[in-house]
């Protein structure tokens, strides 16, 4: 079987990251990169790892979708935020099974995404990372790492073993998760309480889990999430002692900005919309108010339209 | 019958609002001051109103409730952060029949007090009114400024009947509410919301009524009051009619820092207690989980211990 070919859509701290890890593997990468094209032409991709730091001298870059050869797996690894760039991003991408992970945080994007491509080979990723892009060309990977994968879409599941596959030979931790709906909750558990709280507080993860009134909060917040989820009938259903677990990862996690704190505090849009926005839709169709995340969600909303 | 001798406890934009007022009218007022004494002392106390400015050259000043006399009436305008106080600034103002207004927001109050002075004549008051002190002896008064009395135990009915009339003939405009608890929770339906959210946020309230999120917010948490204050089974209960005609008023309200969100801003401790925690605990207790609320105590409680 001929080796599968890359393209990576938004080579930030995610995308940077997991796709420099196959590319330093051998695989045949190619990268989508705006701002930092010219850095990474000239210098190529820096990767500090906690797991050891490299450095890919040569990349495979490009500006525009439209430079790039058709492939056989795309990751997507944008903020959600532009994921109306798609439309026009992934044409040049696709071939007839070309298959497209959304390495996303949030609810309801392969729903979307599949309105505009019907026939999509569609999968998605979620990383449980600590990794952001501290400088052009440059990632800083500062904890954990964990890809779990998961088809959208039967034709999905055959190529994504061999996705898997090709990242655990580049090194990298991943699980192949039997439903991604049940995945996306789940991750949802820790997105929920910390990304929107550390923004409305001005705060870190390390400060809200000390503060017995935070830690109180994230609980609640976590129940929430679990609640709205298993009232949607998700087909691994959250367990209490999952919110235990995040809680006593949290309190061991390396001081860490979640990455909606980071767009807050550079001024980028907030993902709002796949993060809060949908979940509340979803919990709401299935008889679930969940309260206080519609409360975080109000006061996200009104914090973003200050930024403008 | 004779006049009624005032005591001002906490002469700040309430105490020397309504007790300056009084003693325009010729009132005979006792204001303990605490940093304001020499200031007052030697230059008066300058009311700055809406409805006509005033200076009183010569105020009767004390800086400890000890050198004052025993009096009537005893307005308390302190924050009720500092009500441990009132253990001790009390007795030496206190005769037999000496009535205590605590003109002062939140629930729970008298229920405290009543624990140290078992006989005490008890009211409450509360202004609705937005009044600060703008330097030392300077009070502004913005806009609005009713006060509404309502006896907390039957002693206090009477002589509270004496204390509106006195405040009417000084100009004020006094309104004696049948029952103080259901005032005391009328009145949350406007503090819980605003005073929380510019602190939580950082605004002022009107931008929390100009974004639409936020807008929706003001009204669910009032709705949450408003189902709170009900369950506990209060006298007159609250109508949504209400809510809309708080938000009407909201709007068209001068721009104002509600009272928790100036004593953020000066680094002053906010009136978490007795505004959320504690009809928190009763509206829980009548079976109601504000959750809202809750969270927004939470955050606040947070917000707190960076203050220190």
């Amino acid at each position: 079987m001929s080796s599968l070919r890359y393209a990576i859509i938004g080579s930030g701290g995610i995308g940077g990251f997991y796709g420099g890890f196959l590319a330093k593997s051998g695989e045949q990468v190619d990268f989508l990169f705006h701002s930092d094209y010219e850095q990474v032409m000239q210098h190529g991709l820096q990767v500090d790892s906690v797991s050891g730091n490299f450095h890919l001298p040569k990349v495979s870059a490009f500006r525009n979708t439209k430079d790039m050869s058709p492939c056989d797996v795309v990751l997507v690894c944008l903020k959600t935020t532009n994921n109306h760039l798609l439309k026009t991003l992934l044409p040049p991408l696709l071939k007839q099974d070309t298959l497209v992970v959304l390495i996303q945080n949030g609810l309801g994007l392969e729903e979307d995404l599949i309105k505009d491509f019907p026939n999509l080979n569609l999968a998605g990723g979620l990383g449980f990372i600590c990794s952001q892009k501290s400088g052009p060309g440059h990632i800083s990977h500062l904890d954990y790492g964990k890809l779990t994968l998961a088809a959208y879409n039967p034709p999905a599941e055959a190529i994504i073993e061999r996705v898997a596959a090709d990242m655990k030979r580049a090194g990298l931790e991943i699980e192949i998760a039997p439903d991604l709906e049940s995945a996306r909750w789940k991750k949802l558990v820790w997105n929920i309480p910390f990304n929107g709280s550390t923004v409305v507080l001005n705060t870190s993860t390390k400060q809200l889990m000390e503060n017995p009134a935070t830690y109180q909060l994230m609980y609640d917040l976590m129940v929430e999430v679990m609640t709205g989820a298993n009232a949607c009938g998700i087909k691994y259903p959250i367990e209490e002692s999952f919110i235990h677990q995040m809680l006593e990862m949290t309190r061991h996690m390396t001081p860490y900005s979640p990455s909606m704190k980071l767009d807050y505090d550079h001024h980028r849009p907030m993902e709002i919309e796949y993060i809060y926005t949908r979940p509340l839709q979803k919990a709401l169709q299935a008889g679930v108010d969940m309260r206080k995340i519609a409360m975080l969600e109000k006061q996200l909303l009104f914090i973003s339209t200050l930024q403008v």
